[in-house]
């Protein structure tokens, strides 16, 4: 059995930017396995009692959290740009992910590809990610035909498929993004567990 | 002038326990002077709508961060033990630190010592620091005299400062602890944002 860790983030975390970025570079170097888990925030902080993201709902947390993730992006060297409304509707992106990454069994796989495109494209580049024209977008850039992918998207079982991985996010306990999870159960919080979290799979081995 | 670092943190705030743990010995390494500022989170949190410790409020997060300081602890090698009941009460632990922080200018100064030993005392070992029981027995530990100290710390002149220092932290923004701020204004918040207010107190000089 090889080390693995999961990486669970929804598309309109701002932390998980980062976090997706170094990801598979790191898990590589640390020769873990990585799984994309996205799933979606939404019905996770509507059972803390927040209607909306809490860097929204408490200012001085989300000042700091921008401009926290200025200086993180500079450090790391990677473009940032604020997106415009924030937070960006994740629901489609993370449906199509779900094709994408259904697809790693197949010829070609671009699930993991397409998750770090739209990280890169809504907060390098300051993108719209909630609609069909951004997603559409990004395929053609991972040149993926759209049309299939959206169809298969918007189908009962991929909508199923959603719903149940964000209710097995909640039953291991996430309440924010990005976080990792380790085949013997740990949780690590945050793009700054990343590296605690490879070290942890490993570990566990 | 020399490079330097205001760290911001309640005595009950859990995540400041390794700060002071590390902060002295990194400030040193990165030669950069460190200015102990206690404050009460309990003001601050009132503004955001709280009654009590968000780790207690949210239940998933309250559990996520109790077992991501004890990895942490035991990654830094120092002792950790939950202390109950959660938070204690920080208010005279921060006054008779003020006390003895205002003692940095005399012949003997104890402030940062006493700092670094609540911590230990309340999340090293898990014992009480919310009365003067528990407080008396660190400043012996310190051999210090605690009654002139307690006589002190009960002034109003002290309570006004406590008082300050509060309002100086919501002015400049901070929303929990630790936190860190430099003297261009940019303010960090948590342990792991530590090395990098260090670097950051050494680039802005």
């Amino acid at each position: 059995m090889a080390a693995a860790v999961d990486f669970w983030f929804d598309f309109a975390s701002t932390y998980s930017y980062p976090a997706a970025h170094r990801v598979r570079a790191l898990a590589a170097q640390a020769k873990v396995a990585v799984n994309f888990r996205p799933f979606l925030l939404g019905p996770i902080f509507k059972a803390q009692g927040w209607n909306t993201s809490p860097f929204n709902l408490y200012p001085a947390k989300g000042r700091n959290m921008w401009r926290d993730l200025e200086r993180l992006c500079a450090d790391l060297a990677v473009p940032f740009r604020r997106p415009e409304p924030f937070p960006q509707n994740s629901l489609l992106a993370a449906r199509v992910a779900l094709v994408g990454l259904a697809s790693a069994t197949q010829t070609r796989s671009w699930g993991d590809d397409f998750c770090v495109e739209v990280f890169r494209t809504e907060f390098g580049r300051g993108g719209q990610i909630g609609d069909e024209t951004g997603i559409v977008a990004i395929l053609a850039r991972l040149n993926v035909a759209p049309e299939p992918v959206l169809a298969a998207a918007r189908s009962d079982a991929v909508k199923a498929q959603l719903r149940a991985q964000t209710e097995e996010a909640l039953r291991l306990g996430l309440f924010g993004a990005p976080s990792f999870t380790t085949t013997d159960g740990e949780l690590f919080w945050g793009n700054d567990r990343l590296d605690q979290a490879l070290r942890w799979a490993v570990k566990a081995l």
